[in-house]
C-alpha cells in the first residue's frame, strides 16, 4: 500500500485530533469521500474560520468572537460569584447547565509536576488581581474531579487564604443517575462526607 | 451560550463524522483553537485533497489516485484470483496483511432489507462480466461477518452458482490472541465447524 496517497495523508492528519485513533482517522478519511466536495470544503472552511476569528479573552481566558468575551461583557451577570474552571470546555459545561450566573476564571490546564505544569504555566498571575478588586465575594473552585485538578484547588486555596474572599468549591459525589452499587470507593466516601441535611 | 458562534459550528461540522460524538466534536474544535493557523489550514486542504484527487477505480470500485486503479494495474496481481469486499476500509485491511496477491471487487456496502440496500444499490452488476472472462479461477467471499455480510455473501454464492470459478470464504474463528473463554456461543460453533487437520 502506497502510504503517501491523498487518504492516508489525510488519515494521518485526522489521527493528530484528539481521541481520533489511527482506525477512526482512516474510516474517517474514507467517509469524507463518500461526501460532496462542497460539504468537505464547508467542514475545512470551519476550521480555518474558527482559528481566524476566536480570540481568547484577556481577562477571564474563554474563548469567544471578542474580547473581552460576551460573558465578561454581559451586564446581567453577577460580578460578586467568580468561578475558576480548568478549561473552556469545562466553561461551556457549566454554562450548558444554565445554573450559574457569575464570571469565570479559565486556567488553561492543571497543576502536574509530572507533566512539567507549574502555576507559571497556568493563566493565576491575573488572578489575585481579579478577586481583589472589591467587587468578588465568592470564588467557586470547579477544578476536574482529578488528582491533577485537586492538586490546582488547594493550590489555589493557599493563594487566596489571605483574600477578603469565600473560598468554595463544587461537590464531589455521586453522579445522578448511577449505579450506587459501581461507584468507586473515593467517590462514595466524598459523596458520605458531603451529604447534606434534607 | 450562543449557538451560533464559530466554535459551536465547527463542533456541529465535526460531529458528522463517523465515530465523533457531539462531546468529542466539541473537545476536538477547542483543541483545534490551541494548533497553530497554518497546521488548521493544512489539515483542511488535506480534506479538500482527498476530494479532488481521488477517485474510484471503475473495474474494482477501490479509491486511488487513478482510474483503473494502482492494483488493477498492477501486473504483478494475480488474476485468477478475486476477492469481494464490503468496503475500501475491508480492501486496505486486506492489504495491510500483505497476504493477498490477487484482485479485488468492491461492493460499497452490504445487503440491508432494514436499511433499504438492495443489490442494485450495491457495485454487483459488473461482478458477472468481470468473472466469467475466463481469467478468474477463484472468488474469495470476504464480506463483513455479520448478519448483513452473511445475507450478502449467500446472495453473492448464488449469483456466481453457475459460473465457472470456485467460490469460497474467509474463514470464522477465533481472533488469534483472544480469549477462547470468552468468545461468544456463535464464534466458538464457527470455529468448531471450521476446524482443520493439523
Amino acid at each position: 500500500m502506497n502510504t503517501d496517497n491523498p487518504i492516508d495523508r489525510l488519515a494521518r492528519g485526522l489521527n493528530r485530533l484528539p481521541g481520533v485513533g489511527p482506525k477512526s482517522a482512516r474510516r474517517i478519511a474514507l467517509e469524507m469521500l463518500t461526501w460532496d466536495t462542497e460539504e468537505v470544503r464547508r467542514l475545512a472552511d470551519l476550521m480555518v474560520d474558527v482559528k481566524t476569528t476566536v480570540k481568547a479573552c484577556t481577562l477571564c481566558g474563554n474563548l469567544g468572537l471578542s474580547d473581552p468575551c460576551s460573558i465578561c461583557e454581559d451586564p446581567r451577570r453577577d460580578r460578586t460569584i467568580l468561578m475558576i474552571v480548568d478549561t473552556v470546555a469545562n466553561l461551556l459545561a457549566v454554562e450548558r447547565t444554565a445554573h450559574f450566573r457569575g464570571l469565570y476564571h479559565v486556567l488553561g490546564g492543571r497543576l502536574s509536576p509530572l507533566e512539567g505544569v507549574g502555576p507559571d504555566d497556568l493563566n493565576i498571575d491575573t488572578l489575585p488581581g481579579r478577586i481583589t478588586n472589591g467587587e468578588v465575594q465568592e470564588v467557586i473552585l470547579a477544578n476536574e474531579p482529578t488528582v491533577e485538578g485537586d492538586a490546582t484547588a488547594q493550590f489555589l486555596n493557599q493563594l487566596l487564604s489571605g483574600a477578603p474572599v469565600q473560598v468554595t468549591q463544587i461537590a464531589r459525589g455521586l453522579p445522578v443517575g448511577s449505579d450506587l452499587a459501581l461507584a468507586d470507593q473515593v467517590t462514595l466516601s466524598r459523596a458520605l462526607e458531603g451529604r447534606r441535611e434534607l
